[in-house]
């Protein structure tokens, strides 16, 4: 019996710059939100991906995968992180009702874990150096599982998200001179001016959760 | 007299997904990113990017462009917003001295702004909907513009930064069950368990933002 081979377009690899596991992981949990909800990869601006992972532990790589399936990517400001330190992401699409949350099955990330590809790692080599038939190795172990071997999916039916309103205004700081888009303008001595300028502490930073109704 | 066009890979507008002004204009900031630091596109984990944008405003795109043309990516968690709402960018390698800002100029957001391309966008209308060519005139502005044109670029010789550690440990949560990597462990009624089944509101995403040496 012939094994099926999940495909992945090779400009993603580009784009991600190195071979690694978590990519593709990510580009089929993308690819499978996109099925679930019915819809077809992102132009625009229109699915908003959460995704679980945080600062400080491997597999982030997943995100890039995410971003080139679905089209939802961070320049667009499509896709967020929630800082759970989970290889999970919840799909939401404005207009499909509900969203889709996809976890890397506890036993897949069990089956990779002993792969050579991570005795490299842990010694702190990066994918790019890693002889590139142990990175074909386990890619292969990706390319080739089932949807059901790897992902757990959960429906989330009451699945509520405003996404924050945004504004083409702009102004020029009046101290530095430079172009400010108005939601980042702060107001010291009287004056219209940048953060930077302000000296106000980079910890204002504001982030949109998803609200699940309350039943 | 010929105009010197500026080329970028076709994949680049594939990940992004629409043609719009600025993924190109973020693809030449990081291409002068890599030439001002003398360093080649990123494979793996290296140059960090601090983008000075945040939310809610419009040419967060050039993020994109960003991550495509130095390979440093989201996924890789190589690239991060200080949310000060400006179309600029810290460009940092460790083992280079001091670092990059690039910051485009009024002037050419200026010129940019009375384009036909941006009548459809404070229209609602999405990039991909815009005639092909408005967008296509519209990027050209950007291919032949020159890096004076576009940029101003200031060294930042006395940049500081320090990535936060990493580690590969992981413990299931006590609750649910799923995998979580330590850093996201929290302990209730003395149990080690994720945020989301802790019950802890998503405020508690920690930042690491880059330090200035005092002088």
């Amino acid at each position: 019996m012939e094994t099926t081979k999940f495909q992945i377009p090779e400009w993603a690899f580009t784009f991600h710059g190195h071979k690694c596991p978590f990519m593709p992981i990510g580009y089929r949990m993308g690819t499978l939100a996109l099925r679930k909800l019915g819809v077809e990869r992102c132009k625009d601006h229109e699915m908003h991906v959460f995704s679980e992972m945080g600062v400080g532990h491997p597999q982030g790589c997943m995100q890039d995968g995410i971003m080139s399936a679905t089209g939802a990517t961070f320049g667009k400001g499509m896709i967020d992180k929630l800082y759970y330190g989970k290889v999970a992401a919840t799909f939401w699409y404005p207009g499909v009702k509900g969203a889709v949350r996809i976890f890397l099955r506890n036993e897949f990330q069990d089956k990779l874990a002993p792969h050579e590809f991570f005795d490299y790692r842990k010694k702190g080599i990066e994918p790019s150096q890693i002889p590139e038939n142990v990175c074909d190795d386990i890619i292969n172990m990706v390319l080739t599982a089932t949807e059901e071997e790897l992902f757990i999916i959960t429906e989330i039916p009451d699945f509520i998200y405003k996404p924050v309103k945004g504004s083409f205004a702009k102004a020029k700081c009046e101290i530095c001179g430079e172009y400010v888009f108005e939601r980042y303008l702060r107001v010291i001595d009287g004056k219209k001016v940048c953060i930077s300028c302000a000296g106000h502490e980079p910890d204002e930073k504001v982030s949109y959760a998803p609200t699940y109704k309350k039943s």
